[in-house]
């Protein structure tokens, strides 16, 4: 009997973790402390009121033998896929139903998609990065390639200088906040229907996006024959903690002969059983006007504060990227301190969570993510406090 | 770019969605039919009170700032995890909550396990038995030995005369409905911790147990060194269509050196991100007193079925096994008819919908699979209709 000997040669433990146990540490040592979290990339603000009136109606359904949902997989019930497919339709985009999968996790679906793949593919990364796409990749066994993005380019990815299958691409990027537009986008698609590659899409942050750049891959001519997107409730609609995402694999996407569609779908067949019905009804309801026009005012609010940090920052003379099309504020260290001394010095001299940027890649060592995820007044606190012990 | 070329291996369909196609051209070809469908295993019976009241309260919840909950693995909350030890407990069963993994279910974890062993180990599966067990180690590109379990025996398995590493063992059985007593799981026990295997306990239909039979591979000495446990609210508790199960990986459960339980966090921590909070309460309130007198009136109302079912094919000559530890029954076809031709049989002439054997593997060849999850109603009528068939 054996392990996976691929999970030797993981870091010892996921990043978020880590950052929980150091603050957990700082909290036991100090329980006074009033520590303000903008670390973790997690949702504050209640649900929209439109979700909440419909997941207490399916709550009800669940109760009546007349209108019990059992396996959400197995009742022809397509109102989710429905609502997002019109969501795309906003946009130009034309999907048929079964090219959207609903899962419960964008995480979830990043990390399995790979299940789909021949572990011989090389897979590209961009760095800094959300480490979920290399830790995945690392349990699978695959070889790996890292596309550095530094402060000149914006942190937008180069295209590879030798060949990779997988390109994971993150846009609005998390870590760094910044958002890839058309002409980018145009070159990463044509760039891997020209090398038979696969795009994989995330635009979890997708909702943040407040300039004139594309909402979808889908947006740009030739993506639907090489490009998978993620999307997820989690930031927009504030699903954290309800869990609803969808993966969107398009008909056109083929593999030599095999259809990227049908191998996912036998895949979540044999190992997904779908999504609570009571949260699909939830996430069914944040698409209509009503819904739509409570998220927009949550990322509004999530977007200020954004905008207090992103300001606040560059007040004290720290260089930042970010926060326009994106809850993630991206800056980099002052006096040459690495990115978990940064963090060190933050919780325990103002006690502000954050995330070092060296835990998304070496190309982050230096740099340092907060977030928008607060409250309004927190995060005014924050700042002040980063701004009194770095201000002059 | 390359597929996982594994799922070239996979028979062509699932199983279940092969016969939801058959059922759909059936129904379309014959608008007006009363169909009744015995066949997959959905519950049909509305949720628990306790956890209809438990869920709308948390849909409260989340609609407030103050008690709004995000990424349910981030929060330290451990309620679940507290009523399940809880519940093993009862059974003389002691677990720390860091043995316990709450997923949105057991199928999914039963296929995801797979992620932290080698491709290289050898997986032992009775036949027949739960497809997914299967299709997910084709994926996986794993060598499969079958354990195949006959009429003679019970439709228990023998113990593997060739060495294998990994074994499905699924108590009481889906599809046979037959439940293993102290002795045969003492005996795989034995011979787990004798071999370096480990078993894959599925536990998923422990509630219908009603004879002497143990609940949970934990009484049987020796199994914290050799069993991961499979469990799940789906058939327990109707939470199909709400989606929450947990996994049970014990600290003493070593390969070589390596924490199963670590390698699992792990995998977990990187490629899920958490159960409903909403059905988390949900689940929590079916473990207490008020939920667990409300689940067991429905799980006797399955059983009640279960009973109608085998006794009706027993009164006109078919032999039965199941139905007493077990909403399932499996029979024999009779006249020499096979899996798919008595499916065909009683879809066409009495529109009654069951599950081929065949569909669970080669030995299920010439057996069928009923359940009693559907309604008391519906239950009788369809035992009336193949008893007019049938009957003589």
């Amino acid at each position: 009997m054996t392990i996976n000997q691929n999970f030797n040669n993981l870091q010892k433990s996921y990043l978020f973790a880590n950052i929980g146990k150091k603050v957990c540490e700082y909290s036991a040592a100090n329980p006074g402390a009033d520590i303000i979290r903008l670390g973790i990339g997690d949702v504050t603000r209640p649900l929209p009121p439109a979700a909440v009136a419909a997941m207490h109606k399916a709550v009800d359904e669940m109760a009546n033998a007349e209108t019990f949902v059992g396996y959400p997989t197995d009742y022809g019930l397509h109102f989710l896929e429905d609502a997002i497919a019109a969501d795309y339709a906003r946009f130009g985009v034309s999907l048929e139903l079964d090219e959207i999968f609903i899962s419960d996790g964008a995480k979830c679906d990043t990390g399995n998609i790979g299940d789909i793949f021949g572990v011989d593919n090389i897979v590209a990364v961009c760095d800094p990065i959300y480490p979920v796409y290399v830790d995945t990749n690392i349990m699978a066994g695959r070889r790996m390639i890292s596309l550095p993005c530094t402060a000149e380019s914006d942190f937008a990815p180069a295209l590879p200088s030798e060949h990779a299958d997988m390109i994971y691409l993150c846009s609005p990027n998390n870590p760094t906040g910044t958002a890839m537009n058309k002409v980018q986008l145009q070159a990463w698609v044509d760039w891997a229907n020209e090398h038979g590659s696969v795009l994989l899409f995330d635009g979890a942050y997708e909702a943040f996006i407040t300039e004139d750049l594309p909402r979808s891959i889908y947006e740009i001519p030739g993506a639907k024959t090489c490009a998978i997107e993620f999307r997820s409730f989690s930031k927009t609609a504030g699903f954290t903690g309800v869990r609803a995402a969808y993966t969107i694999i398009p008909k056109d996407l083929k593999i030599g002969n095999s259809s990227v569609n049908a191998l996912w779908n036998r895949r979540q067949a044999t190992k997904f059983n779908g999504v609570s019905y009571i949260t699909q009804r939830g996430a069914e309801a944040t698409l209509t006007d009503e819904g739509r026009a409570q998220v927009n005012e949550t990322i509004a609010y999530y977007l200020n504060n954004a905008k207090v940090i992103r300001e606040g920052l560059q007040a004290v003379g720290f260089q930042v990227w970010g926060g326009v099309n994106s809850p993630y504020i991206w800056f980099q260290a002052k006096d040459g301190l690495g990115s978990w001394e940064l963090f060190d010095l933050l919780l325990n001299e103002v006690q502000v969570v954050g995330t070092p940027g060296s835990g998304f890649g070496q190309a982050g060592e230096g740099y340092f993510r907060l977030t928008g995820f607060g409250t309004a007044e927190k995060t005014h606190e924050a700042v002040a406090r980063i701004q009194k012990r770095f201000g002059g």
